[in-house]
């Protein structure tokens, strides 16, 4: 079989990806063809897919099995009413890990006062008592797809007390689940650290706003690492303004890069991240795209599928 | 049976621990007398002791069973002369707990270049490659105590790869231990985050100086949460302004607190923190403490015995 492969992403993506998804695909005994530039559209099977590609409107490509997402967020494919074939998301093991990796260093560098600690000026010896241990602190982890479900693991791992939302029901050995507006309610109101692990979604957009910090205990900080329109920008400052929120970090902002104007950069309770959390990384994750490819050639369901209707 | 015991430290620590001795001392079945001023030094049968306290002669302590720290680091006890009866460490879980918590932190800061985003400025988006994941950064962990071997296993548990050394042969499931001086340059070769976690005593005593510096691999990461006099505080200074290490965050420093002149902080490349990586805490420690009157007062052998000629 031979798999005609298009890989539509930004230039500089190409040399990292290349020789890891001709080499993934073959290994699953596909012949490929990978393009780097679209010759005729009719002429793919799949392409994999980067936003940052100029390829919006895939009405031409009338012969798609699929595509195939390079990262894990898929809001700009999901609402893409000229693809007809399914989409996957990724799920990279090793994306999944750094992102772990990203959000243990944040929790702990909150609940350990890290920042206080870095800018001390010479002969400040803030010598205080130390903070209460992990196993009484609260972390909140909000989204329990697979990078949620790996960061709640890690944290109970440490001892914190780890409270997992999701919108529909999930059981995790270890975490305490909670579901639905209710459980949102009860996770926000109990945890000093909650991390915003969701999807981009019709139904999370903006749903970090006034309504939902005044539910938080006073004095949370709120790391996310989910999409920037998770958030309501002003209203998030006005809730760090008056002391609701103690302190935001965040990894992703409705525009990338962040705007030099905009005011999470001035804020003094702001810490911006420049959307380095986690990535998928070529050597694991063109695994993943080859096994599609694979099920795809073979006639099985894909793995990772995106439910159009709940847009992830 | 009746245990006299002189709580033996600066007065800051009484309100922390009067109770939770008391409690923890009468749940072992034990009456107490607990002083916190010390009276007839020849009616003691124990010293609670941290080294903020004034007493440094033991001499008139005739009567005494043990010395019981309440702190892991025993230098000033294990060479006192006037002291003739057994002394004990402290080993306190959730000291360790705290320590380990600490230096995960520390790891990741260091592993992820957390320093680097906090610093950016308003618009520096340093949105290039993401770090090696934990599985490919190695860390050593030189001391393989009960801290060493805590932070080990959790900073493996975390994905690093984890050398340990000690200064004697170790076995440790999980752990890559190497022990002895060629052990220790092995060990210091290959790591590109060095954490000391070593006992102060004469073999250890500026252990850390231009000699070791200069067999580490070239850019390596310093994290001390030792004691301060395990570095030669010159040739750290060197070292990092020749390039051979890229960085160093002390917690611990021979004169506490670090005097405002001392070079340490004002260097670019070092990180001071002011002795707070973690304490024993009363609650915990305290069944430390009552187990070994506990002992002590039914014949058996002490828990965490200082060994004299060690140290420690």
């Amino acid at each position: 079989m031979t798999a005609r492969v298009l890989f539509s992403a930004h230039e500089r993506h190409f040399e990292t990806w290349a020789d890891a998804l001709l080499e993934s695909i073959r290994d699953r005994g596909i012949n490929v063809e990978l393009d780097f530039r679209c010759a005729d559209p009719a002429r793919y099977d799949y392409v994999v897919y980067s936003p940052d590609s100029e390829l919006t409107d895939f009405s031409r490509f009338v012969n798609l099995k699929a595509v195939l997402s390079l990262w894990a967020g898929v809001e700009t494919l999901a609402g893409n009413e000229t693809i007809g074939c399914p989409i996957a998301r990724m799920v990279d093991p090793k994306m999944i890990e750094g992102m772990t990796e990203w959000v243990t260093c944040q929790v702990l560098r909150y609940h350990l006062n890290f920042d206080l600690f870095l800018a001390a000026k010479p002969g400040e010896w803030l010598n205080h008592m130390g903070p209460p241990l992990a196993r009484d602190r609260t972390v909140a982890i909000l989204g329990l797809g697979q990078m949620g479900q790996a960061c709640a693991g890690t944290l109970a791992a440490l001892n914190f007390r780890v409270v997992g939302w999701s919108r529909t029901a999930k059981n995790i050995d270890g975490i305490t689940c909670l579901s639905g507006d209710a459980g949102l309610d009860s996770a926000v109101s109990e945890a000093e650290i909650l991390v915003i692990l969701l999807p981009h979604t019709a139904a999370t957009d903006s749903m970090f706003n006034s309504t939902l910090f005044r539910k938080c205990r006073r004095g949370a900080v709120l790391i996310n690492s989910g999409r920037g329109a998770l958030i309501d920008d002003d209203d998030l400052v006005s809730a760090l303004d008056d002391g609701t929120l103690a302190h935001a970090t965040l990894d992703v902002f409705r525009e990338e890069p962040l705007p030099v104007t905009h005011p999470f950069w001035h804020h003094p309770k702001v810490s911006v991240w420049p959307h380095i959390s986690s990535d998928s990384r070529a050597s694991t994750a063109s695994a993943v795209i080859a096994e599609n490819i694979h099920r795809g050639e073979t006639g099985k369901p894909l793995l990772h599928l995106v439910d159009r209707l709940r847009g992830y």
